[in-house]
């Protein structure tokens, strides 16, 4: 491998002249946290060029029935697939390479000790190339996104493309900063009086080790790339492991970097994909193996808390959380409801941002000066996500079909619990999927003193409504909700400045990050690289935090060096 | 406590643009790691003004028996001190208050609405203010810290006076820089097409919480003042437990900084002393405590492992490391033994960076060129040792006393084990202090194959010296060493660049730092502040890691909160 390296030094290095402008790029957008996006979200043909679309539909189609033959990990022990279309509600039959969890782990040791080596910004040049060749496979990445969680075309091209690329990007340029903030060299010299001692000293950031990606079913790129890319640019090979429900769009993506990792002489191992045989699932096995040092994970609190909980291990988590819109004063009410209609609409809630509980005081909410009562506000909200879902030309697109039979489930179970149905779900026909598992959203009234009901994260279509005595209890809940089960967004809305400021205080005392007043086409759903820090650990939600300077400092060790230098 | 705040506003306005060159002038420190100090370690006349060594002597003197009255902690609910002078062995009968944990952990949460409020540079400049009047008291300070340690004078100055200020001012300014690293405000503007998407952000770093902060007995300011000012310059109140053994030096710097609190209107419980009652210590129920989220500890590997396990806590640790000398070859034999010899008796081998473990080859050491038996080198550090202990000039101030009486007994333990011994504790005397507690280093062969004879740290003035086949088995031993039972200090002595480059690789995985060759006035325990990182968290031995980034970031959250802004 070595002889392979200095072959490849040429190229390399020409590979970080070419992509530096984009790093140092990406680098001062961290800082200037305004929009900034290297890969455009809008799907058209004179940016992905004519046909593109088309081409990438039938990329999708031509893999369906077939082994995914593209990664470079040899000698596959087993072939496995269990993916499945909520858009079709039938299986996709391809099948990818397994590896036993030792077989993984001992490539990953040995091509530690490859990756390692290799300099911070030639780790972020090869990295930010292998996004470069991932922008050719947006289309073809969407599709396959579509069919295995079941968002809606345009959710699954930007979410699993361009905003993917994006936060991992961003995760790349955080990383390349935090390892060369520091001089590699200097010459330390300190005045004794007569003479001065001088001791040549040098740091290297030492990579912690081998690093374990565990993804979600809902966004099988946006929530693994930020982990997968922070412990590459940092010189950890990764392992990653899909949720054996939607393996594809992230299959392409780690094809990918596996290929420009072979163009330039180094192991592909570094970035290993390891699909759960159909009959046993390995992530534990592979979470506890203790050459794990990094692990990076997206799902349930139960699982997520056990992963934290294991020893020797540097863990970051994406885990459930509680939601809150908080309801005071608005200028237009039509605006604020149809606002959170789509917010709770937009993909079935199938998003870790997605509202839950909406709290509401007992006695309305002022608008430009008039009090709307309570009823009339919960009634304009249930009217305006009516409105939405039957609406032929928006509904279907904006829910997307259901990713697990379970969320379904859960919906419909609601009916036997404590609390009054507000709108239940009806009928959504898509009329490009007959077959697609579509559930529009609930709304149940509860009161802020049954806590128990809504004291958990209810994946999927559901709302909460709760009835509180003010908005000051409303804000007291939220922030307890926060706190004790962990919230990843929240809406508020006021015109009062001082209601305001105390909701920015107590939902900043409890970690949460707050949007307020949103109305027209920006929801309290949406993220920006660049820009949102999202979850960065203030509750127990979770500590993944991409991407701030935690999310990748975590992943190394700072080792210095020093011998007395000719004075 | 609003109205005082506002009283003070100019004040602190004005404090801010006193301490702002020194602040400045750190950050960039931190970022050039060349010789930076704002506090000279002389303690020179010139410097520190005549008389100030006596009156500081005068006021430490003036303190013994008596209540240390200092502290703006209000209603104290009991007095209680166990400090004894390793150079005298008898008490000091001072008496310090003591409170609740309920008590400080009360008067913790209500300071923490206020302090959490001060912006990031006004707190940094109250803390740079607080180092100034600790300043004043270097030489006080020095004498409590000789007769709690039993450090000689001159280390007793440096590590607790200006070392230590030098250290807090890292850790202010590492917070300070960490906190306006990102804009607080920022216009969001997203080109849409035919309008922009336009929204005001802003981003808050939200403090944790209340800090505990655990003194050890051997460097009860220059451990404990990293921990204390990164929790507080990060807006997070402190209670500190010092050990009970060494209270009166930091407690002497929390009343300065109490004082300074208080002259600008703040509360002083903001950095509260936590003394253990004479009959019940309350570190474990303090740190149990739900309200206590930042823990920085200081001492050893059992109870740190048990803070590192609780739960809900981030936790910065210095325990027990096994550190190693690695001797390969050299240009001058002699000039090793000697700067390796100071380095083992330097404060009795009580220092975290003392080296233990020395690999010697058994076919010896390459000294310019020729071979050195492995008997020789060893008899050359036996003689190292006894001259610079017996020579009346160097040894008693360079030895110091034995903080500790299990200290003493594991010295003479040792005589019982299976180690050879090559050097045996003498008597040495202190022509300042008869009855000073003194033991000189002792020096046990041990064979590479011996393990659990060199697999634990020896505190103390205890060296073992171990035969291995070659310098490749020197450092595998010295790696796993580190890996498994944690490093925070490597010394190598080699003149080959390649076995100089597999130590930096070898060492660096382990997480541990290197000193090269280091002959003359520089040892292998010293540690610079804005140079040298301090242990980093890459083995066991810890992670408090003062001061890199990951030693400040992780006491605060990042909050955003986004609004719509007119177009």
């Amino acid at each position: 491998m070595k002889e392979a390296i200095s072959q490849n030094t040429k190229e390399l290095e020409n590979l970080t002249v070419q992509h530096r402008e984009t790093l140092n790029r990406a680098v001062q957008a961290l800082h200037e946290r305004t929009f900034f996006s290297q890969y455009p979200e809008h799907p058209s043909p004179a940016i992905y060029g004519e046909g593109a679309d088309q081409a990438g539909l039938e990329q999708y189609k031509g893999q369906l029935g077939k082994r995914f033959e593209e990664l470079l990990q040899e000698s596959p022990e087993g072939w496995a697939g269990q993916e499945e279309s909520p858009y079709e509600q039938e299986k996709l039959n391809i099948s990818y390479p397994t590896f036993s969890v030792e077989t993984l782990v001992a490539r990953g040791q040995k091509a530690f000790h490859v990756w390692r080596k290799v300099s911070p910004l030639e780790r972020a040049a090869i990295l930010v190339e292998s996004l470069e060749r991932m922008k050719g496979r947006f289309f073809e990445i969407a599709h396959a996104t579509m069919h295995t969680t079941g968002q809606a075309f345009l959710m699954s091209f930007q979410a699993s493309g361009p905003h993917a690329a994006d936060r991992a990007l961003e995760a790349i340029a955080a990383g390349y900063e935090e390892q060369t903030r520091f001089p590699e060299t200097q010459v330390w010299e300190k005045p004794m009086g007569k003479f001065n001692l001088k001791l040549n000293k040098s740091w290297k950031a030492v990579p912690k080790g081998l690093g374990l990606v565990v993804g979600c079913s809902t966004f099988p790129t946006w929530n693994t790339v930020p982990g997968m890319y922070a412990s590459l640019v940092t010189g950890n090979p990764v392992i990653v492991k899909p949720h054996p429900k939607g393996v594809l769009p992230i299959a392409i993506v780690i094809a990918e970097v596996q290929k420009v990792l072979a163009e330039y002489g180094l192991d592909p191992n570094i970035c290993q994909l390891a699909v759960d045989p159909d009959d046993k699932l390995i992530t534990k096995e592979l979470a506890e193996h203790e050459a794990i040092k990094l692990i990076d994970y997206t799902g349930g609190t139960a699982f997520g808390n056990y992963l934290e909980g294991l020893k020797g291990k540097t863990v970051f988590t994406e885990k459930a959380g509680v939601n809150s819109i908080i309801l005071d004063s608005a200028e237009d009410l039509d605006k604020v409801v149809q606002n959170l209609a789509f917010s709770l609409t937009l993909y079935s809630g199938q998003m870790c941002t997605a509202p839950q509980n909406f709290f509401i005081p007992a006695n309305g909410v002022t608008v430009a000066g008039e009090q709307v009562p309570y009823e009339e506000v919960v009634n304009k909200l249930a009217e305006a996500v009516k409105g939405l879902v039957n609406n032929p030309k928006a509904g279907p697109h904006v829910l997307g079909a259901i990713q697990n039979q379970l969320t379904q489930q859960r919906v419909k179970d609601l009916e036997n619990g404590n609390g009054r149905s507000v709108l239940t779900t009806c009928d959504v026909a898509n009329p490009a999927f007959a077959n697609a598992r579509i559930c529009s959203p609930v709304l149940y009234e509860v009161d802020a003193t049954e806590k128990e009901q809504y004291s958990q994260e209810l994946f999927g279509p559901i709302a909460l409504i709760i009835k509180t005595k003010d908005t000051a209890e409303s804000i007291h809940l939220a922030q307890e909700m926060a706190m004790q089960h962990g919230a990843i967004s929240c809406g508020a809305y006021t015109t009062d400045p001082a209601i305001k400021e105390e909701i920015m205080d107590q939902m900043g005392l409890a970690g949460t990050p707050v949007s307020f007043n949103l109305t027209g086409g920006i929801y309290v759903n949406q993220n920006a690289s660049f820009s949102d820090f999202h979850v960065t650990g203030g509750n127990p939600a979770g500590n993944a935090s991409f991407t701030n300077p935690e999310f990748v400092i975590k992943r190394f060790t700072w080792v210095g060096f020093r011998e007395p230098a000719a004075n």
